[in-house]
């Protein structure tokens, strides 16, 4: 069981990996190791008192009761892959990768036996990079999502259950990789790619100027991290492709009632989102 | 020229007509008169003090130096029609549609010589109907778009600036009926048809619980007043179908480099919508 005095380790001190460094101290957990290759990261992390050592040699994971991962899925897995014989037996591994079944069915080849991994993904993500962004805060607004299989122990999901008690997240779930997929697919990476198309579909930076609330509702995430997310895009192709015909072929629906001016059709199409937008507002009934 | 002393009618007393009453009286205009068929729209002007008088006959339209009309533009065609012969010499017509090439087209055929239209928009939309959702303060922080042809004076285009000036709108700029239709397509007619269509290509009301930032601000005016939009739409198709076409053409192309993991192609796609978004936020250069 991890306690407040076990030994954590944060791989990857970027925004995420810093607030939860910030969040852990702040909860009160004594012995927090940051790993990043940035020596500044490890400084701005010191500095600000949310770890009590940073170093930049893997090696010293071994040293760890629980690993917490927050870095991109790919360099995730090579780093279990690379460094699968410096771990303490019985170390708990966590992570924060935005996609589950794909990072599930990796780690848990390369995981030696001694090690348990239980997959996480606190729905807090911003689209500045850097610690200098991390911002415990932002939890107390957030989901956090367990992901359990059939190879977890009860003890590791009430073990991550108490961290994000810990660290002020105001809704904890467990869902299966295959529902967290689905999940993400259409609330999160869907929308995603729907501001990045709209952005790029003409240059009409010239119409800055008159853009109401509606337009930059719907850009705002169109400003987005490149480096990590087309990673998570390919790892759930599956669903996100569906999820994008799906919706391509409702906008052709909506489209071919323009064309024809079929009003009705259209006021239909309204009141049914309206509806269910309403649901998403704590209003309305199924 | 319109003064303060002026006798002006509101035609449709809903948020709208309601907000430009309450901003107008609140101006110091000190005549003005409230045309509706809902009696109850104009009992709460009256008790609110935002009009001087109330009235269901349209022909007391005679009376107006000034003519605000807040209708849907079908509604707003059809009273030009039928009362064309009880206006006063030398009126003043406005309106707030958010079209303008159908609606200039229809209402010059059918207005008499004695008076002048000055088509305008007044970009503060809501998706709530009715005049208890009444704001003048929405005004504040939007732009108001005059839309003159070559039948306009100078007199009326500084009229109109002059009275948006009054209910206190943040940016006042005249654009020509195809520049206004082309900029509202993208900007406001797509995003909406956009949240609608996300909203109902799957029935995902069950996702609620788990929905952040992104989904509801992308989702927000997918509540929408089924009443006006569908009407808009078909007039400005032109426009809006060919902006519907290049954003699913985006969404095609993005799909494709899911489809074959081509990672460098997304990565350049999402610098370029930041790059264009950041201007959308007073950031960035051309």
């Amino acid at each position: 069981m991890i306690t407040k005095q076990s030994v954590i380790g944060i791989v990857g001190l970027g925004v995420l990996g810093g607030s939860y460094a910030q969040a852990l101290c702040s909860a009160g957990y004594e012995s927090i190791i940051g790993f990043d290759i940035d020596s500044e990261a490890l400084q701005y992390a010191l500095e600000k008192g949310w770890i009590q050592e940073g170093t930049g040699d893997p090696e010293r994971a071994s040293e760890c009761d629980l690993l917490i991962f927050c870095l991109y899925p790919g360099v995730f897995v090579k780093w279990i892959r690379e460094h699968r014989n410096s771990l303490k037996h019985g170390v708990l591994i966590t992570d924060v990768t935005g996609v589950k079944r794909a990072v599930l069915n990796q780690i848990e080849e390369e995981l030696p036996e001694n090690a348990e991994f239980i997959a996480c993904h606190p729905m807090a993500g911003r689209e500045s990079k850097g610690i200098r962004f991390a911002d415990a805060g932002r939890f107390q607004n957030a989901n956090f999502i367990i992901v359990p299989t059939d190879k977890n122990t009860p003890e590791a999901i009430e073990t991550m259950r108490q961290l994000a008690q810990d660290m002020g997240f105001r809704r904890i779930a467990c869902l299966s990789a295959e529902e967290h997929d689905r999940m993400i697919s259409f609330l999160s990476q869907l929308t995603h790619v729907i501001a990045v198309s709209l952005m790029n579909a003409n240059d009409n930076t010239n119409l800055a100027e008159y853009t109401g609330d509606s337009f930059r509702d719907l850009t705002r995430i169109a400003r987005i991290n490149e480096d990590m997310w087309p990673e998570l895009f390919v790892l759930n192709k599956d669903f996100l492709i569906q999820d994008i015909d799906d919706f391509i072929r409702e906008m052709e629906s909506f489209r071919e009632m323009i064309q024809n001016g079929d009003t009705d059709g259209m006021k239909q199409k309204m009141i049914l989102s309206t509806e269910r937008r309403k649901m998403f507002d704590g209003e309305g009934t199924k």
